[in-house]
């Protein structure tokens, strides 16, 4: 391995010989002196070099340097993008705006040369960043983004394994919908079967609980052939996922879930905090447990009040009321988070369970800074109240078999949620859409690169 | 949440009132006293209860508890599998061989009760027990596997954040092939386009490079539409993924990845080791560092020279060279591991980087008691190079050129593995077959459940 340095830690450094290794962020050509700033995964860091130019004089250039004169023509010649290795001296210099340090180039390996037109600027569009995704993540603000993400999941998982919560690897290649037979991608399979993208691990995180594994987590793909162009929505997406055994009822999920955000987002706040602030203008709030719970009909009552009279006719919430009801909320408790409860059984999945005494879903969606990011329930493990949940939807139970006899050998009570990973960093960073903190997006007419 | 303790806690509580929840893993329902084996994800208890039967003289059948009388009946009628939740009197008693303890049934409440008649038995077939696999997962060995797998991932993601990777996940539908255009599932996509499953994150996680993110790792899911039936082939697997930026050669890339599998094994070691030397018969080996390595041709001769002679023309080793060559380095070093290094282009992938002294890739393939979970390498990252060497493989550069991309604007030296979950898992517990520690094996005959 190269024995370089990485930018960040030059600052601690004494002065003396140092090898750093990055990309050319720009070049400043001057006619004595030559800048270069280069940039690795942790910082900038300004290269220079004292000009020796040919000189026009014979018996002057006779006397040059021929590795000075060198050199300085392949530093001029130096495209942005460009990775290289420099060793050169360190200096501590109060007076270099960068970090307060600089290096004094001895010798420049290019590795590879950019080509000299960069396709994407500052200021280009969504759609072509995405075209040149690999270039548009060189950005120190995209590059945060994904050492924010690693962060939080690592936290989450971390949260889980403390507390004995099993892995999980849910197969995506199915035999049958997990959702609903819209929004299915279609696989042909061997032997002329067809075979279906998971729309989420649903019936295969519940089947972990019949197995006994009591606590389980996953954070994979799910595919969703969903035909519309949000900024919320995107044709494969990460999924943070649980489910756990013995639960009482959905709060049991809810109150696991809010400690576990609470950790996570406490872990990106004391690792990235201050590097938020300073390039995305944010400052992470650690949310307080227990967060907010609103019924759903108490919360359309509240948007109603605010005057915002929802559309939708099935009693749920549309996005405006769910950004209402959000800012309802951190205007009455000063909280980011809302849990929505008590949604009535015909705008939830068959399988979540219903109160015995009110007739509604023992469900719940969470809002954070008004944008739904998770759908959790208890779900339904006595049989038959499942078969007739599933006939009242309109679903064909032999199509459901496989899912059916996980309930027919025995089922403890359990419930999870499922979370888009996506939403919750664009929310948490404060991004319009989730093609900004998505490594590659995938929509409808986005396949590459 | 239910107040229940866990199995594994009871040994350390005092006598007295408990709740416990698992499933029932038999009964012995005798004239006076009946048994209950309770097993729960942490382990197995046994409940007991003093049987009360109907008296068939009336007078003495009307002074019986009716109480009593309801939780004999109910005891007599529970199936292997019912979930169920008990309270009750802890009780330590030596004579009590499992673990030394035991609970007198107060009240017993089902959850889910399972029909009498259990699918599969201990000795099922394997197709068999993966058609009823939610059942066959509640054997404790299945269990201790998927504990394992757990604390060997989270090792391995512990290890790489420690060490700043970045964590990505990759997309699963690509425009086009990320391996061959063999094994590749199709899916057919908006505006009658077509994606494909990624065969791998190769070029993705390649990408990550060039964006500058250094060092990242990604655990997920990888398709290949593979016809075959060995015992360490499936059509979907979860790959484990690093790639690593500034390397000097493969050699930065097997340094780091024995490292890995060292540390990750010694977690499973010490978390695991006494029970899966209970109940797979295996002590866990902690690898070693450095492991060996041997170049390919080497590695035919001793293979030759142990009686074996290697049927394949192409010069790479065949299953039965690398049990031959991973026995040899057993017996030689006392080691389970060795990196065969020094493939000819041949018969590596084009991105593979090549020697300049010796034509031959700077890769390696790691065996793991004679089965390969890994494929190793530096990668081609001077685009001149690289298309010359698609192009000797036979592929159309166009077909590539998104990836080629990856390359016009600069990129660091790096290189990086794919190693596969299930085969580790195999050998580390000595099993015949990925489908004994794959959650849901897909193959090509096998969809459901």
């Amino acid at each position: 391995m190269s024995e370089r340095v990485l930018v960040q830690q030059l600052q601690g450094l004494s002065d003396g010989p140092v090898t750093v290794s990055g990309w050319v962020e720009t070049v400043r050509d001057q006619k004595k002196v030559q800048f270069v700033i280069l940039r690795d995964e942790t910082g900038a860091v300004q290269l220079v070099n004292p000009a020796t130019r040919p000189a026009t004089d014979p018996e002057a250039a006779g006397e040059q340097d021929a590795d000075a004169l060198a050199l300085t023509a392949l530093i001029s010649e130096l495209t942005t993008g460009t990775f290289l290795t420099v060793t050169g001296d360190l200096k501590h210099d109060e007076r270099v705006k960068l970090g307060g340090v600089e290096i004094k180039i001895g010798t420049l390996e290019v590795a590879s040369a950019a080509l000299p037109e960069t396709p994407i600027a500052a200021d280009s569009g969504m759609d072509k960043r995405m075209d040149w995704r690999f270039l548009d993540l060189r950005q120190r603000r995209n590059n945060l983004i994904f050492r924010v993400q690693t962060t939080l999941e690592h936290a989450m998982r971390s949260y889980w394994i403390e507390r004995d919560y099993i892995e999980i690897h849910t197969p995506k290649l199915m035999a049958s919908a997990s959702e609903s037979n819209a929004e299915l991608f279609e696989v042909p399979y061997f032997e002329d079967k067809t075979a279906y993208l998971a729309q989420s691990p649903q019936f295969y995180k519940q089947m972990a609980q019949v197995a006994g594994f009591g606590k389980i987590f996953e954070i994979a793909p799910a595919f969703r052939a969903d035909p519309s162009f949000t900024s919320r929505h995107a044709t494969e997406f990460t999924s943070i996922d649980a489910e756990i055994s013995w639960i009482d009822s959905h709060e049991d999920v809810a109150a696991m879930q809010e400690e576990l955000l609470a950790t996570a987002i406490q872990a990106v706040k004391d690792k990235h905090g201050d590097e938020i602030q300073e390039l995305f203008g944010i400052e992470v709030q650690v949310p307080a447990v227990p967060f907010p719970r609103i019924p759903l009909a108490e919360a359309r009552e509240i948007v109603k009040a605010r005057g915002y009279d929802i559309p939708r006719t099935d009693g749920d919430l549309d996005p405006e009321g769910e950004r209402q009801i959000s800012a309802y909320v951190e205007e009455t408790y000063g909280h980011q988070f809302v849990f929505i409860t008590d949604y009535h059984p015909e705008i939830r999945a068959f399988y979540h369970m219903r109160d015995e005494q009110t007739g509604l879903t023992k469900s719940y969606d969470l809002l954070f800074k008004g944008v739904e990011i998770t759908t959790g329930a208890q779900r339904e493990h006595r049989v038959d109240v499942l078969i007739e949940q599933a006939e009242e939807k309109g679903l064909e139970p032999e199509h459901l078999e496989f899912y059916l006899d996980f309930f027919r050998f025995g089922a403890p009570p359990h419930g999870g949620f499922g979370m888009g990973l996506a939403r919750v960093m664009m929310l948490l960073l404060g991004q319009d859409s989730i093609r900004e903190v998505t490594y590659l997006f995938r929509g409808p007419t986005r396949l590459a690169p």
